[in-house]
């Protein structure tokens, strides 16, 4: 495009649109081809791109493939490579090729199912697939639509989280009058996601508070419901009001899972809101060998995960299922005039996901998992996050062989936690030491793995979930740790 | 693929990519092509898609080419058509190849620029890409990073509202105490979006804490400084105190404009924090023509605007700019041990943007913001908007000359307001036959739009701002409005 003029812009016109396009398909083509040998973590500085930048877009538009040369130039060269097989950090955010082509439909018809009536098959599909995923992950019935339950796909757990203590809030202070927000408490452990923290003071619970139950390598690092009684028991002696219960299934830090069934009959007794976080590990729960993970769960208000971490589901999508949708629309439901729509009348009964969620627009994330879903099939899928986990299980098997090595937390699924063990007693000298460790893994750019630290132990974290990992890559990694372990002990 | 095992799943392979997602390219191609020949409102029954399909996923994988056939079948008869270029509804949600082709390669690199360290460039461009639009759009250096503010890219007004109110809510209670959070008080209009009432519900705000401050036809539905001094003098009488005051340029249901200077300085007056939404008009804002309707941004404490509405950024992409970065973090950041990065701690200046947002994971919209900018260019841009404007003109135009209508709000931008006049006095006989007319229209599958009620008026909201709406289409609206107002008019 030379010298814009708008009728020049053009910004649909089909053929343009396709030959465009391709030209990214083809730029993502060869990405995916050459990922291994970039680096996983790149070695840049902050501020480096702005410097390459200048302060204002151009003037007149420029051509596709100037524009694709500064990515392949610039932006490449600075990220991080979450699909590449050899990222074993944080947890996985799984790319597919159903789930770009999901993506691309949802973007390409760029239609909005906020509400029925602005793209009812947008709408109808959404709820066809959470029903769909809540029977894969093995839920009860009460989550699902033909239970009186029902799901939507948000953008995060955070928002999820945020919208499930906003109806627990409000359940709770249309019976107790808006006072008695200076009184509701919330529960989650030591291990939680901190999006639990960030989202009750979102909602205005204060900080003083949420509790953060300890817990202990005893119980894998899982809450018990003793110590949330306890806790639930002091608050209400000092008139507190118990509101809400945060239980996880593979936890962040260390993959640990508290007992669903255990913190839903305190939870009961109470009255309080029982949310199942089951992001990462949720993808796992297709596969029936996991499926007691979750037992319990029909003592649940909500339950979410992630297909865009371990369900090859690009970004964004997270399932949310709750049990009462009048709970979830009670808190977050308007009907502004601008939304009525005329002609549309018949559909009172319909869903209008406005109401299930913080915003009111809503990309119509159902086509990308739906994509998955039919791609690759259950089959697909369980087999899927089954190699995952056996490629874990081998990287963990090769760490107790190794007397150098401690796994830390038993594995559960695939993330693997492990450190060298100390030579010298001494806290000081293991943290340095596997410290030292990590940042010569990350740096050799053949692996990105992260830490967590739990009781004192500075823990290297090694997940095995990247889309393209093969056996070999894993053999890889094995081979890098045990060479930096090799190096960073010589080294006095 | 067969009998799916997890080897044949293969997600990402480059070549199988290459050749599906080309498969999907070609399909939105032939979407493309025949938009206009689709109803852009469809005649769907609720539950219409739940009968099609089955309870449960596929046990093996189907080919790309079966489900492709199945969204032609299923999933597009049911839609309604946003890029239609007879889509006149709502405020537009635009599609572009340089807003596809940015989430292409978003989605396709699936990086995510939570933190910096989890990936660099993702980060930095996205506050280079913020940067450029705040300077276009004609914000004071304040809103910048080189001016100690900053930006950030949302998914939607609503999260962003939501994170500047629990900004204005903590940045209060830090000196009041939680309990203050009963007499915080937040005011808007009765034309502000509702996401203003539901953020406000959202952060724990007492709803009978919301004012909705009246306007009236003679400031052209626009807040007055006086309404609000006085309604923010009578709650500080009564003890309460005065939060968040919310202006908009472009409200939703009129195309309305708030006084920004005159309301800051009440805010400034009271200390209240000031946010600016322009999710709609903000994209006008990038014509000089338009840029008086900010003055007086250097008052505000917070601005918004959605791209993803009239600037060819597909869904979703929604501005935030702060004066104070600090006041936002403060209250949304947290730093768990999982995300420090070993070998990141030289980056302790750079922008986290998790802690300016609800969610932790964020997905790469940069990339895509920064296509449609130097792909179309600013003389693009300011083109594509002006052309539009134009046309809105010029249907306002015709509205005018013809007696049977009247133009019931003045045009700002490119929405026009109209009804039929009344041929009898009386309200209930206009009402209904202003309604039988937008049914009537959206019945022809012709076009599509939406009413909107003041002062007692049904109103009908018709909004040029679809990428492929030309000179002809508005044309074939308003040959359209003509007949179906002669019907409606004939009949009884």
């Amino acid at each position: 495009m030379g010298s814009a003029a708008a009728d020049a812009l053009l910004p649909l016109d089909a053929s343009r649109f396709a030959a465009e396009s391709r030209a990214v398909v083809d730029f993502l083509e060869v990405y995916y081809r050459d990922i291994e040998s970039y680096p996983v973590w790149p070695d840049a500085e902050p501020g480096h791109l702005r410097t390459l930048l200048p302060d204002m877009p151009p003037e007149d538009g420029e051509s596709v493939d100037v524009i694709l040369e500064d990515v392949r130039r610039h932006i490449i060269p600075g990220l991080t490579h979450w699909q590449s097989p050899n990222f074993f950090a944080y947890y996985p955010m799984n790319a597919s090729t159903a789930g770009f082509a999901g993506q691309m439909l949802s973007t390409g018809l760029n239609v909005l199912p906020f509400m029925w009536a602005a793209s009812p098959a947008a709408t109808e599909l959404e709820g066809v697939v959470v029903d769909w995923m809540a029977r894969l992950v093995g839920l009860p019935e009460c989550f699902l639509f033909s239970g009186g339950g029902g799901g939507v796909l948000h953008g995060s757990t955070c928002e999820a989280v945020v919208c499930t203590l906003a109806a627990a809030r409000d359940r709770a202070l249309s019976n107790l009058g808006h006072e008695a927000i200076l009184r509701l408490v919330v529960y989650a452990s030591d291990q939680s996601h901190y999006t639990f923290q960030k989202g009750a003071r979102i909602v205005g619970i204060p900080p003083s508070n949420f509790r953060v139950i300890p817990t202990l390598a005893g119980s894998a690092y899982g809450l018990t419901a003793d110590s949330v009684h306890e806790a639930v028991k002091a608050d209400v002696a000092d008139g507190l009001v118990p509101l809400y219960l945060c239980t996880t299934v593979g936890t962040t830090g260390l993959g640990a899972v508290d007992p669903v069934r255990d913190l839903g009959e305190v939870a009961r007794q109470y009255g309080m809101w029982l949310h199942i976080d089951a992001a990462y590990a949720g993808s796992a729960l297709i596969c029936p060998e996991f499926k007691d993970y979750i037992d319990g769960a029909e003592l649940a208000d909500s339950v979410s995960m992630n297909p865009h971490k371990w369900f090859l589901t690009n970004m964004n999508c997270c399932c949310l299922w709750v049990v009462s949708p009048a709970l979830l629309t009670s808190a977050l439901s308007s009907n502004p005039e601008y939304l009525n729509n005329v002609g549309g009348e018949g559909a009172a009964e319909v869903v209008n996901y406005k109401d299930w969620q913080i915003a009111l627009s809503h990309p119509f994330r159902a086509m990308k998992l739906w994509l998955v879903l039919r791609r690759y099939g259950v089959a697909g899928m369980r087999a899927y996050i089954r190699r995952h986990v056996d490629m874990a299980k081998w990287f963990e098997t090769m760490l107790e062989a190794d007397e150098r090595f401690e796994v830390v937390v038993p594995r559960r699924f695939s993330l693997v936690t492990f450190r060298l063990r100390p030579r010298h007693e001494g806290r000081d000298d293991m943290e340095a030491l596997n410290r030292k460790l990590l940042v010569a893994i990350n740096g050799s750019g053949r692996a990105f793995m992260t830490h967590f630290v739990v009781d004192n132990k500075f823990v290297i974290r090694m997940v095995v979930g990247a889309a393209m990992t093969e056996m070999r890559h894993v053999q890889d990694a094995w081979e890098l740790v045990q060479d930096k372990a090799k190096e960073v002990q010589a080294t006095p």
